[in-house]
């Protein structure tokens, strides 16, 4: 039996991460989760998982529920995001919260040997280079949540990286797919909410919206498969039906489809190197679909796109900048501050005034973030 | 370095086969070949590879070209097959004459150690559990060749065979697939052999036209893949860039697609558990090709695809019966002495006929493979 960790237990992620854990009692244990704000779910997955630690994140919640639940052991804030992610017992954290906040918890867990089912794109892409060194001296393995890269990690077992010719993410194109640069000018929140194939979070879905979730992911395959950023493609594919695809030196290429169903990527990566059964997951009928259809990716239409590639490139503080400007934008754009096309805007302004440190170690990757932050805020 | 005999090197595998080892000339050497009728090609692989041995179908052409290569040794007919299936030297012997004709050089190549690259589906069907049994009994690996077992097997590393819920073998729909029953009475010959996405030989066109090569290979992935008949679907899909598919049971399918490309699978076979680079293949290119279409395959419109289902499920004798009225009846159309739908006329009437032996031997599937033949000639 594997014991499960959760960062972000509450979220998207976390939840179907425990539809899993109920799909497969005899699989897997959970033994330490952190949550946000939501008590009220925080309540239900103790009283139905007994994990052994919780951490909230505000002291007082901590205490609130200290008194409902006296055999579980409780903490809060950063310092608990670290003390569920090195819990001792655990084999494998599911990281799943949101943002860079990710990164040192992370860290922490590689340094304790734990196993990493990372959702959190977010840690990679601000410091990929760390985590990937951190991962190879601890022998740790960093198993990828993401639907795509979970289908690119499905469609390399068996394969050999040196066979590789390219990496193709596939890309809804979000909520807005269907609309001109020009038709974006007054998008509201609400409608940016509205993905046409997955119910995500709501950062993740503005994200998919600009294609800066596009863009992080380019990012994230780069350090997880030691890819360079020319041998990685997007392709729009509006159906999400095939999640990624490798392509090999042969011409060959191998791809992961199925319906949209985080549950199967999560479970997958629980349960490698097997394969567990999930039969609640709907089957894919592809006659029933019809047709699938792909496009090429368009930069000027996605400019996020474009952004990432070339942050990813110039390496090292760049992606840092990207997403910590990309984090405080999208925040904005959902407290109504910004408009949608100013969320670009901000990214593009923040990648252009920064000076380009390479090889950062971890307290200039926070530094950098945190001054990032504060100059996008001043932009408001 | 692999060395490699080929049954049926003039035809198009074996032409195509001959690509491959023109590519790689450091990898593969090939050592002895089997050829028809047609010297002229003879004499050119004869020159440019200089094999070691070489069966021609005929006696009186062997003599002929002793005298002029006589430093080549050159054998015939049948018993010429064999000795091209289990020469010494070969590590690798490429199966791809066409009809039931094969079954034997397999057999015996099988007993003699030989790696089985397979092109010859009549093979695993008229007798799939003799092929089998002795495969496994001398430790001999039957690699697939045909486009749609071979992406199957592509899709199949690194993966359990207790996790596969189905195997989705994928079919163009041939020469008439957008054509109703009614308009298939009167086509010609010329038309059944305008197959639109592969060039292949005749008698595989015409059986894609009549999607018994489906049916074939339906059989051809029970034996293959050790599967039963209820876990084997197939997929009407236009463009053939899907080669197959693989359904596993968390609902994932792992998929291999490529542009036509028949080298693409014969090289696989000769250099697994490598891949080698195919330079000269085209790479696929999805966002030009821009739809993929999918539609449920129709037993009503495709009679052969129920035929073989139900001599695969029968067992026994059946599928022997169902190959070899198949390419007499075949035979027949292209020599223009019965019409297409006869095709199916015939299979029917010659399974009708039948009554099943089960677990038969050699000499049982060679009496019922020449009795049907003679049957169905007496029909014509």
């Amino acid at each position: 039996m594997k014991k499960i960790s959760i960062l972000g237990a509450t979220g998207s992620i976390g939840t179907q991460t425990l539809d899993i854990l109920r799909e497969h009692p005899s699989e897997f244990k959970l033994v330490a989760i952190s949550v946000g704000r939501n008590l009220e779910l925080a309540r239900k997955m103790i009283t139905e998982f007994n994990p052994e630690l919780v951490s909230v994140q505000e002291y007082h919640d901590c205490n609130t529920l200290k008194l409902e639940f006296p055999k579980t052991k409780f903490t809060f804030g950063d310092e608990g995001l670290v003390e569920v992610a090195v819990y001792p017992s655990a084999d494998i954290l599911v990281n799943a919260v949101i943002g860079s906040v990710g990164l040192n918890p992370t860290l922490q867990a590689i340094e304790s040997g734990k196993t990493i089912a990372i959702a959190n794109k977010e840690t990679l892409v601000t410091a990929g280079h760390l985590v990937m060194e951190a991962a190879e001296r601890n022998g740790v393995a960093l198993l990828p949540v993401d639907s795509e890269h979970s289908a690119i990690f499905q469609c390399l077992q068996g394969e050999q990286e040196k066979t590789i010719e390219r990496l193709i993410l596939t890309a809804s194109g979000g909520s807005f797919r269907d609309r001109s640069r020009n038709d974006l000018e007054g998008v509201t929140v609400k409608e940016a909410l509205n993905h046409p194939n997955w119910s995500m979070g709501a950062k993740i879905t503005i994200d998919s919206a600009t294609m800066m979730n596009k863009g992080l992911e380019v990012i994230e395959a780069h350090w997880l498969y030691n890819m360079p950023y020319e041998k990685i493609d997007v392709l729009l594919h509006k159906e999400s039906i095939i999640h990624s695809m490798v392509e090999f030196h042969d011409s060959s290429i191998i791809a992961q489809l199925g319906t949209p169903d985080m549950r199967v990527p999560i479970q997958y990566a629980l349960s490698y190197p097997d394969r567990l059964p999930l039969k609640s997951s709907q089957r894919l009928n592809l006659a029933q679909i019809e047709k699938l259809h792909f496009q090429e990716m368009d930069v000027n239409r996605f400019r996020c796109m474009k952004f990432a590639y070339e942050a990813g490139k110039k390496g090292g503080t760049f992606p840092t900048v990207l997403n910590a400007a990309n984090e405080v934008a999208v925040a904005a754009f959902l407290d109504e501050k910004i408009n949608f096309l100013q969320i670009e805007d901000m990214i593009e302004k923040a990648l252009s005034k920064h000076d380009l440190i390479l090889n950062p170690d971890l307290s200039i990757i926070q530094e950098v973030d945190k001054e990032t932050r504060q100059y996008v805020y001043s932009l408001l």
